[in-house]
Order: structure tokens, then sequence, then C-alpha cells
């Protein structure tokens, strides 16, 4: 069957629009005072990223029968709400780098990385407001509630670390909280902001919600598979960290015997020795805890294409179909 | 001439309902999920504080013709916003105790403390919301416009500590977007959420302002004056740290000779040592400098008096003009 849009139409598009939200944050903050503030503010802004929660909101509205334009604004601040967590996250995980970058409390200092961040929270929302007609306030509610839900989420992630066993349903309620729950709020607040019904808001956010699954499940996956270069981190870093990602937690339920002793060992010693790594992996395959994920991952994704193939939009769905296929195939 | 309401009527007014807002604190977080994000939360707000921002929110509410009542979530929001501030400076200026308890970051961790900030600044958000009608964009957009305010205040408190010189219109700045802005919201929300006219919104938002200003100055006096017991810390800590107050600024450009080079002294060995606190102390009588901030503190709050007088609602009018009273007059 002819797709709607080719792939090629399909990668125009999402660079032109995502172009646009670079253009805003390409001077964002040129001029403003105090410039202890500001130029980290910009410098975060600046550092890249997919930019895959702005062209939600963007295609979110588009879906409901809005345009692209109409959530500029309320694009931007979800970006600028995810670039606060990312440099809050920074901060507790004690990270020297982000996307190639010195993180912001590494470069400046960490009185300067916590005032970004809050900083950022004030402006996400001023940015959101522009976009926001005087009866707005459900759009508001849903902003601030994925705000708490990402504390939320984040504050699960940090007692898994220190709490001895986490089940896969304690962990997908912290990624759900953590991850899915800005992907839900970026195709809510855009079908809201877009003049959608309640029914069409709720297939929306939907698609978020599972498409934020699969995208972290897939992001825990890429630990073990990807090439540095392209993911721009180490292989195997998780592990290294010791970090109860989906794969260990999975394997953890699974094993026995050595394989038991070895992973609860990693946990006893906070992390993986660089020699225990490919022995995981194995171990990994072994237990079917790699075919398990990409079930998982596949789970979402299509329950994600099935919201996107009921918008009202053909363009709209089009693209939404394309992203989640787009991001159960990337390799960073 | 006979007041309104006597100083004891005005006590317990108060008394009733900044009871409304403890009340409303005391189980705030109970039974909530995750624990190692709640209690912390439950516990920043219940330490106490004089919680006069709520007070603002609800005065001004019943300045222009409402009532207490119809504020209280919006007063309790300010209030968490102000405790998102303080746990957020207490790891930025490395503070071991606020009012007589353990600071977040010295009683859990860093990683909690930011992530209470954080999920406060949000908790605050839905507060707020709670007491919007749908239309409430203009009390959201200056709700936010205050946490920016505060992040430039904070931002530029910290570059002053580390700049030689700061003029006392820098600082009047600093002091106008780290403290007399959020007051000046909290009059500014509870005027709008009580249906006041733009003229009587711009009236308590003075009011505010100029509290807030006197409010900072007499703070920085306090430090000089204030008995341990009483003022919850030390007498001279601002100068112990090197800290560049009202008071240390107004010496530093009057000051020659000997004079200058003890202060400039200080800021070179970044606090004063305990022997030259009587000295310095001295030298601010001496230079006129707490006469000075005297009245600065006096004109500030007689303009915010004037703008009280000016409300309509006489029990409002009379409780704003006490409170403006009772802390030019507070000894803590």
């Amino acid at each position: 069957m002819k797709e709607y849009l080719s792939d090629k139409e399909c990668n125009r598009i999402f660079t032109d629009q995502v172009g646009k939200i670079e253009k805003l944050f390409s001077d964002m903050f040129a001029g403003r005072h105090p410039v202890s503030l500001y130029e980290p503010c910009q410098y975060i802004m600046q550092s890249g990223g997919k930019r895959l929660r702005p062209f939600l909101v963007m295609l979110s509205a588009k879906a409901v029968g809005s345009d692209y334009n109409s959530v500029l604004n309320a694009a931007a601040a979800v970006e600028i709400l995810h670039n606060f967590t990312l440099v809050h996250d920074d901060i507790m995980d004690n990270a020297d780098k982000r996307r190639g970058r010195e993180t912001i409390h590494k470069k400046y200092d960490l009185s300067t990385a916590i005032l970004v961040g809050d900083n950022l929270t004030a402006i996400a929302y001023q940015y959101l407001l522009r976009d926001c007609p005087d009866n707005s306030k459900a759009v508001i509610d849903s902003f601030t509630r994925g705000i708490v839900e990402v504390c939320e989420g984040q504050s699960l992630d940090k007692e898994f670390e220190i709490k001895p066993s986490v089940t896969i349903n304690e962990y997908k309620e912290m990624i759900g909280k953590k991850t899915a729950a800005l992907a839900r709020v970026c195709c809510s607040i855009g079908a809201r902001l877009g003049g959608g019904t309640e029914e069409e808001i709720t297939l929306l956010e939907n698609y978020g919600e599972n498409l934020g699954m699969a995208f972290q499940i897939q992001d825990d996956l890429l630990d073990i598979f990807a090439k540095e270069e392209e993911f721009g981190k180490s292989v195997g870093i998780d592990l290294a960290e010791g970090k109860k990602t989906y794969l260990f937690l999975s394997a953890l339920a699974r094993a026995e015997g050595e394989d038991l002793a070895l992973l609860k060992n990693v946990i006893k010693n906070k992390g993986a020795a660089s020699e225990e790594i490919p022995v995981i992996r194995d171990m990994y395959d072994r237990l079917n805890v790699i075919a398990d994920a990409a079930d998982e991952i596949n789970k979402y994704t299509n329950a994600a294409i099935g919201a996107a193939e009921a918008v009202k939009n053909k363009e709209a769905g089009a693209l939404l179909v394309w992203l989640a296929k787009k991001l159960i195939n990337r390799n960073k």
C-alpha cells in the first residue's frame, strides 16, 4: 500500500518544523540580564537534541485540524522544560558531559546549574502561556501535572539506585512518570490548544504515552547495542553504572545460580566491571531478555501507531506513524 | 484617632487566617508516593516561618471586596513557592540549618533537595490553579513572572558575592527581584482573583513591592542588632560571611582611609573576623549608615502604608497598615 507521505517527505516536514524551533532557540536569551543566569540558559537550549517533544506538540495540534505554527511557543515550552530536567538530572547523576558538551554544573558551577533549571521551568510556562487563549486552564493543568510526574519519576529512579529489588511493574511506573508523562503532555497540550475534542485529546495522549514507554525501553536496549559514535555515550554504560534498567531487572527476575550471583554482585558493587559487560550481554541473550524487551517495545509502538492511524488529519497521522517507526529503528 | 482595628484584633485575624494555611500544610502530602520525595516536601512545609506571603494574598483579595477563603489555595501556592526557593538557596549557600532545623540537603541529600524544590514549584502551580477560574491567564502570568524574577535576583546575589564593587542601585535591583517581586506577586494574584479593578491591582502591587523592599533592608539591619534567640541566627552573620548587604555597600561607598581598608579586607577575605564585627558596627554608626538604612526602611514602609490606606475594604486596609508597621518594628 502506498503511504500517504514518503519517508523523504516526512523527513522534510520534520526538518522544516524542527528548524523553526531551533531558530526560536538560537537567540532566545540574547541580551538578557543577568548574564550569569542567561548565558548558561542559552548554552543549554542550543546544545542540540532530537527535538522530538516540540515536534509532538506541533503534530498533535495538526492532528486535530489546527496548524503547526499555532503552537510554536507551546512546543518550545516542552523542550525548555525537558532541558530543565536534563540540567538538574546531570547534577544528580554527577555527569560531566551531555551530548558531547560539558554539563552546566561542570562548565559553570552547582549554584548556576540549580538556578538555570529553576529559571527554565518558569520560562517554559511563559512560552506556554504565549500560545494560550485566556481560557486555557486545562492546558496549564496538564503541563503542571507533567512536571510533578517527572519529579516523581526521577525520585523513583533515585530510590531504585539503592533499593535491592525492583519489579518490572515498579520500573514501568518509574519510566511512565519520568519519560512517558512528558510525551503524553506534549500531545495533550498540542491537541488541546489545537481545539481537539476530548476524544481526540485522549487518543493523542495515548499515542504520546505509548511512544514514551517504547522510547525509554529502546533507550535501555541501545545501551547494550549502540556504537559509541552514534549514541554519544559508551556501550554498556548503564551496566557499568549499575543502573536498574528494563534489561537488568528482567534478567534479575529470571536468572539462577551463577547468573544470579553475577547480577547480585553488580548490585553490591554498584556497577559491572568492564570484563563483566560482555558476559552479562550474553546472559541477556540466553535468558531471552533482549527478545522480550524488543517485544515490549513493539507492543507499545503498535499501540502508538494504532492511535496515530485514527487521527483526523492525514498528514499528521502519517507523520505520527512515521515517527513511531523511526524511533523503533533508531540506533542512537 | 481611633484605629479601625486594635492591635489585638489584627493579631487575632492574622492568627486565624494563618491557622487555615497551617492546617492545609499539616497533611498536605500525607500518603503520597514516592515517600523519598514527599516526606521531605512535608518536612519543609511544616518547618514554620512567618507565613506573611499567604497572608498578603488573602488580604489583597479581601482588600478588593472578596474574602479570605476564596484564595486559600493561591495563598498556599506562594508559600510553597517560597519554600522551594529556600530549599534551593540553602544548597547554594551551603547552609546546614534553617529555622533551627536541618536543611533538606543536609538531612537527606543533594539530589533530594534539588527534586523537592523542583516538585514544590509544580505543586505551587497546582494549588494556584485550584483557585483560578478558567480565564485566569493574567494570574498565572504574574505568578510565573515572579519565579523568573526570584531566579534572576538570586543569580544577581550570587554574582555580587564575587563582584568587587556593587552599587546601592544594583543592590536594590537585586532585592527588588529576590524579595520584593514575590511580595508584589502575592498582592497581585490576591487582588486579581478577588476580582479587583486594574487600579486596585496596581495599588496592591505597589503595597507588596514597597513592603518587600522595606522587609529586606530591615533584614540586613537586624543582622547587626538582633539577639540570637529571637532572630534564629547569630548576630553579624552576614558580616562574618562577607555578604554585600545594604549596610555594607552603603559603608563601602562612604568609607575612607582605615575604614575603607578594613571593608576591602572583608571583601578580600570573604568575611569579617569575629573581632572585626563590633569595629564595623561602630563604623556603620559613625558613617550614618544605620540611620540612613532606617530612613530607607521608613520611606518604603510609608509608601506601603499610603497604598494600604487607599484600599476599599476597611478591615483589609487596617490589616495592611498594621502589617507594615509590625514588620518595621520586628526584631527577628
